[in-house]
């Protein structure tokens, strides 16, 4: 069902029906597209906030990428009828509408472009999906073969629904003077000063042809007529009626009548995007639009998305895990680091953490992402809750609900980026009056100041993503997790100052830590595990008391990070995690479900259990698990979590999670044992730090390939039933090769010489290093 | 293919195909609901903004009804399978999904009920929707009854799709204690202040079953398969798979495996609706839910129905519009009044304007309503842009942009008042220390003082409902319409206060609409006709230079009511409507479209021709051109306008405006000339101001019925083509039976004697009136 092609480069699924969600992604730096196998897709770009040019067929909200997308018939998608013109015979690539049965199909996830192909009725239909680097448009080819081995006459209609554009304003017709079909609307408003907002706004869709069609259709309604989508009214005769849509919902069909002779081929290709005016559609037909102009966007795309690859290699004993590193999360983190998850106003934990994944891609990018944060850094030393990327852009959705976390992610950044960098040059550089350093101690500082008698730390309406919304909305309630967090993030600061000559704030910082984990162990230790809060009335909650939520991952994690763990502590912790937490889809956030709101504790419990959050795994919690097992030197337990991220190995978890192994989603399911039909399922949805703290996991902890101020420290960490590992890292300019085998004497060998203390210093860019590494 | 039972009450359409839009509504106190002849269906209720519990399978929205609804596969709708168990065979009642083609189909409309009757595979199906006068939810009977002949075993699976209805939260399931499936869902929300708010949302959707089926499935996707709407795969087995939903999209599907001897039926009710929680779903059941609680049901919301029926019955040379006047017209005009379009914060000239009509059905509800409007009068004498009806309500969409009309509705709306009442007491009445009067004058002297130097009046960003947003929003612009329209409302608030024994405020008004109008003959009189308005810049725009937006509707209606017009311009305006305005679908309220967005004017020519708005056949302006017709004594081009604003009278008519004859829409697209494929094309919405205008012409005007301080002035005014009329009117408690003949002679005769000046005095209540009117 499922194969791998090119190395692990391209991802290939057989059948439509098996894991019907299952889609790829291609993204570029001003949109980004998911299409599924079975054709459907959602699109957005940014002009300058997230809009879309292929709609939904009644009113949609605005709203944030959805997990878990609700798909049906005439949902967004990109399709192609073929009709046999001599049996009258029907079906559509790549499955709907028709959703024939056909004699092969192949969905083909690449990592520049997407392509399905279908056989049926001896007729094979090829379509792919590119993308170019900076322009918002869709590059699709179709191309129909006759199997048959005799002369055929067929239709080919391409149909691409628009959807409903704008309230009481929308047309569309077939434009003979730019050679496709363009529909047209005006997006509403009701305030005048919003009329010259909307001004520059791309209210147009356009649908491209290269060959003028034999015939067209601009109305859904009358292109599906009374037969359905599975059997549009309008392909029984002849010709589509080159009718038009006046207030009626838009749709671009074109009809190909072509005679195929045995064999042969015959190739169609157009556009489909937003464009403002008919000045802009000509020019993206202009620019795009031809055999040449298709092969030459082609290959940019793909040294744009290649000038994204990482600078890891690895081969492992798991083909399936080094086919997802080495070709599909390096592109994850770089969608995320590159385009910030297409948002003008990111989050700003997520902001600094999609940089700090992409320190391991383009360094420079992340330098600049500090500073922007920091430029934003209010005066007291906290940070906002979102970075605003462009001119005009505001705080939105749950960026206008005060969270106390976002401090903590400054110095979580910058140390990926020194380890990849030692740029300590950084923390002497201006922001606003102030070095990084000053700021970096002013939002230590400002963490250190906000917490209450107790030394906890104030949770307000939220730390980090959890709608954990009710805790402290009255200004008493305290975060567990952030106290151990902040705690962390005060040692990590503790050290970047030590490293770079600054001995009397790191002590004072790791002085700070301490009273926080001391805090932490005084008044939130419930015997087993840290809590994971105490609510504005004085209850602890995520204590062994607890019915529902009684466990919860994320102290645990960064409470192992933090220091306040002792050994004790940490067997006691993990034991319980296992106990209750472990799920067969990976580690989940909590459990048990909750069965009800607890008003208490907020929103986050509010979930349905059975529904997508509640008890699920949340990769980007899992993946703190997996960066504080390694750094307690629990091999064997971090690389099961981290594997658990991707779907896979086997067919039965393939379909479980319903979701191609091309990128971590930010959740799969859980409530497993109330719920265990949909337990494991996908979010589908690939907007997750979690990438970028993989990809470091495996970096510096799986291979031990770890920067520091020095060099290069040497430490990999193989789960035990590996023998051996092999790795080739970029880093610092130089390329290290990594043999890794387990040979039962622990020893690090550079260049075939012993190197006792395993770290490599003095790294002069352009060498190849030989490491090879021997494990006890 | 139409026709008409119980004397006009029910109103039979007899195809599914030949008007796919065609709909009938029911509301009550708490909700309406909008059902097509093939099964889609629109419902919202008020908790206390407006809200749905049956949804789109995408995130919506949230908006005010829609005109043209666009209807697709998955849309909110209410159907029945059946399923031949012997055959498989299987089609769906009323004709969504499957669209099969029935041997008989009958789509009935009621003042009280909607019905669909659909035979096919030698049965019968029969569904019937009511709903109850004061809660919120839908009472369902599906009948089958065995035609062929023979023992039959059939399926009958009634679908009812509830949509997404929360971001990563829903769940349904089969609820054996409340028997049915109830869906849950929490509405989404951030700030932690909206929890509190939303903790009375009806988030669960309810369907509840009078007999436990054999099988059910709540999940919308496990339900449809492969196999798609028109051959759920769910009901290729004999059974459901009784499955649930969690985090799926709910539907609310079940089962019932009936035997059926030959002519045999069966029966199965249902109830569906929205909840706050389970005890409110009990209650439900035990209130609605069988067949007792049907019959009583029924007969009160008939008779809640039946007391918003109006007191006039007409029999006129035109059945087909004595049938809409006697049965549908009066049911709109209560819907208005009643429940103020289910809106918290009714526009205020739609509030005025509703209530005007209610005049005619309840007069108490009219002076309740003005003295609500004038407690939220501002201390400037000017009106807001909405009233607010509950606790809490706010002003909303474009009730935030400020227009400037609203004041020219409270002597309009308060002579319909005191023609039927003589309720002079009214004016005296305290409203927050000032009487009615007092507010009244302040008002028309805010109207008086919110004029240019030329003397016309402001129209800031818009003047009515006119997207006219640019005229004026830099705070020159000025309104023609509303310089007429002032001076109208000026003209009744004299003759208003004449009646009132205020001979000073009479005069004093009177000079001052004098004023306005001779500022519009001064300044806007463009030869032929009166011009729109004078933007911001000083261009007069709707005059005859204009080669779009030459000529509205308006200023000409509005300055023939106000006496701007003399007997010269009156003709010249007049010929110029008939030249310019007139189509096939009545008056459109402004020509030609414009082609594209006129940044000076505004929105208003930013809708594109063939689209809804731009030059459209306005009902609630043509109803104001009706009204100034038989103010002038124009009653031919009066009835033809008022007639047209009823689909029909012949097929090819009610085709091409899509409508049943039940209610009148508030639009029919223009653009006739451009774009005659959709020219006529009702928007099937049914909230519109026209209501009470037309029923107020036809008893005021076409029968002539009108009351004044005195009593009522008698004056019929029918078409020359009208031998005669005879109605029946209710009148301050009085019956009136009016008898009109074409003889040659005109005079009025009551009970046989000559009445020289037509004005019947000292009505007596309880007394029948007998009237016989002769005309020359």
């Amino acid at each position: 069902m499922l194969h791998h092609l090119d190395g692990g480069a391209r991802c290939e699924l057989t059948s439509p029906t098996a894991m019907p969600l299952a889609a790829g992604f291609l993204w570029n730096r001003r949109m980004m597209i998911q299409a599924t196998c079975r054709g459907y897709a959602t699109a957005q770009f940014m002009q300058p906030e997230p809009a879309k040019y292929a709609h939904a067929p009644g009113l949609e909200a605005r709203t944030f990428m959805q997990p878990e997308q609700a798909y049906y018939a005439h949902h967004p998608g990109r399709f192609v009828y073929v009709k046999d013109e001599e049996t009258g015979q029907l079906f559509s690539a790549p499955h709907e509408p028709v959703r024939a049965r056909a004699d092969a199909f192949r969905f083909t996830v690449g990592r520049h472009e997407l392509a399905w192909t279908v056989e049926h009725l001896g007729l094979r239909v090829e379509m792919t999906l590119g993308l170019p680097v900076d322009d918002v448009v869709e590059l699709w080819e179709a191309r129909v073969t006759d199997l048959s081995g005799r002369a055929r006459r067929v239709s080919v209609v391409p149909y691409f629904p628009i959807g409903y554009m704008s309230w009481m304003n929308q047309s569309a017709e077939w434009r003979a003077d730019l050679g496709g079909i363009v529909a047209s609307s005006v997006t509403p408003y009701q305030k005048v000063a919003d009329y010259f907002k909307n001004q520059q706004l791309k209210d147009k869709t356009y649908f491209l042809c290269e060959q003028a069609p034999d015939a067209w259709e601009a109305s859904q309604a009358a292109f599906e007529g009374e037969g359905g989508l599975h059997a549009p009214s309008a392909l029984q005769p002849d010709q589509l009626a080159c009718g038009d849509a006046r207030y009626e919902t838009p749709a671009a069909c074109v009809q190909y009548r072509l005679t195929l002779a045995p064999g042969q081929s015959e190739v169609r290709r157009f556009l489909f995007g937003p464009a403002l005016d008919d000045a802009e559609i000509a020019r993206m037909r202009d620019t795009y639009l031809g055999a040449d102009a298709f092969a030459r966007t082609r290959a940019a795309y793909a040294a744009y998305i290649d000038g994204g690859r990482g600078g890891l290699r690895i081969t492992t004993p798991d083909a399936d895990f080094d086919r997802f590193v080495n070709h599909w999360l390096p592109r994850q983190v770089f969608y995320h680091g590159d385009v910030n998850r297409l948002s003008t106003d990111p989050q700003t934990r997520n902001y600094l953490q999609d940089n700090l994944g992409m320190a391991f891609i383009a360094p420079q990018v992340t330098r600049g992402a500090l500073l922007l944060a920091l430029s934003q850094q209010h005066a007291n030393g906290s940070m906002p809750d979102g970075i605003l990327l462009v001119e005009g852009a505001e705080l939105k959705y749950i960026n206008q609900v005060p969270h106390t976390d976002h401090c903590v992610w400054l110095p979580v950044c910058l140390q990926a980026y020194l380890n990849e960098t030692a740029d300590f040059a950084l923390l002497g550089e201006l922001v606003n009056g102030l070095t990084v350093a000053d700021r970096l101690d002013a939002a230590m500082a400002w963490l250190h100041q906000d917490r209450d008698a107790r030394g906890l730390s104030y949770i307000a309406q939220g730390d980090w993503c959890d709608p954990m919304n009710m805790v402290g909305y009255k200004g008493r309630g305290v975060s567990g997790w952030l106290t151990v967090a902040a705690a962390y993030a005060m040692t990590l600061w503790a050290g970047i100052s030590a490293d770079a000559g600054r001995p009397d704030a790191a002590g004072r910082w790791r002085a700070a830590a301490q009273q926080l984990n001391d805090a932490a162990n005084a008044h939130l230790w419930d015997g087993d595990w840290f809590a994971r809060g105490i609510t504005d009335d004085g209850v602890v909650f995520g204590v062994s008391t607890d019915t529902a939520g009684r466990l919860y991952l994320n102290p645990q994690s960064w409470a192992l990070l933090s220091g306040a763990a002792n050994a004790r502590q940490r067997d006691r912790m993990i034991a319980a995690i296992d106990a209750q937490l472990e799920t067969p889809h990976g580690v989940a956030m909590f459990n048990p479900p909750y069965p009800a709101m607890r008003e208490d504790v907020g929103r986050v419990t509010q979930k349905h259990p059975g529904s997508a959050e509640n008890g699920a795994v949340y990769n980007h919690a899992a993946s703190f698990y997996v960066h504080a097992l390694y750094a307690i030197g629990d091999a064997d337990r971090a690389y099961r979590a981290l594997r658990r991220m991707i779907p896979g190995p086997d067919e039965a978890d393939l379909l479980q999670r319903g979701q191609l192994p091309v990128f971590i989603p930010n959740y799969y399911r859980g409530a497993h044992e109330q719920y265990p039909r949909t337990a494991g399922r996908s979010s589908q949805l690939f907007n997750t730090g979690t990438a970028a703290w993989a990809y470091r996991s495996i970096i510096e902890d799986l291979c031990g390939l770890r920067g520091c101020a020095k060099g290069l420290v040497v430490r990999p960490q193989l789960p035990s039933s590996w023998q051996e590992l092999s790795a080739e890292r970029e880093f610092r300019g130089a390329r290290f090769h990594l043999q890794v085998r387990r040979t039962g004497q622990a020893r690090v060998l550079l260049d075939g010489q012993a190197l006792p203390d395993g770290l490599v210093r003095a790294i002069e860019p352009g060498r190849e290093y030989r490491l090879a590494v021997e494990l006890a």
